[in-house]
């Protein structure tokens, strides 16, 4: 199992429940890709939305957000953290 | 007290090794401006570093990034997260 951080932009403006409500979209079907969204963190001002994953796959966690409507190809893998 | 998503690029093939020894160079000096800097994730192939942080201000994030010798001019503050 890998470790991904995806990134989004464009999400000017969002509010913390959007965020909540994207994160919810995500955690009902994740479990079809074998992949678990851990974290986000947003800043509105900037539309920039960070999400930390774990999965088999890029492409395993670009299904997911697609599916839930907010699709990325922002996607890297973190090897290695601190 | 506010809380920062920095990017860093260009990483190409650090290693695990580096990764800590950048983040060491970080906490050496952080509290010089009431900073601290958290977690860090590293893509080696993407050449890319998350920074997750608390702080005053994204200037101070920025001065202590500068100051360990990894400057970076793309800080976000996260505002909510899940």
């Amino acid at each position: 199992m890998a470790r991904f951080m995806d990134v989004h932009s464009g999400f000017i403006g969002v509010t913390p429940e959007q965020l909540a409500e994207a994160h919810e979209a995500d955690l009902k079907i994740e479990g079809d890709e074998g992949v678990h969204f851990e974290r986000a963190w947003l800043d509105p001002e900037a539309g920039k939305v960070f999400c930390l994953s774990t999965g088999p796959s890029k492409e395993a966690i670009m299904r997911i957000h697609e599916r839930a409507g907010h699709p990325t190809t922002e996607v890297y893998e973190v090897t290695a953290e601190v």
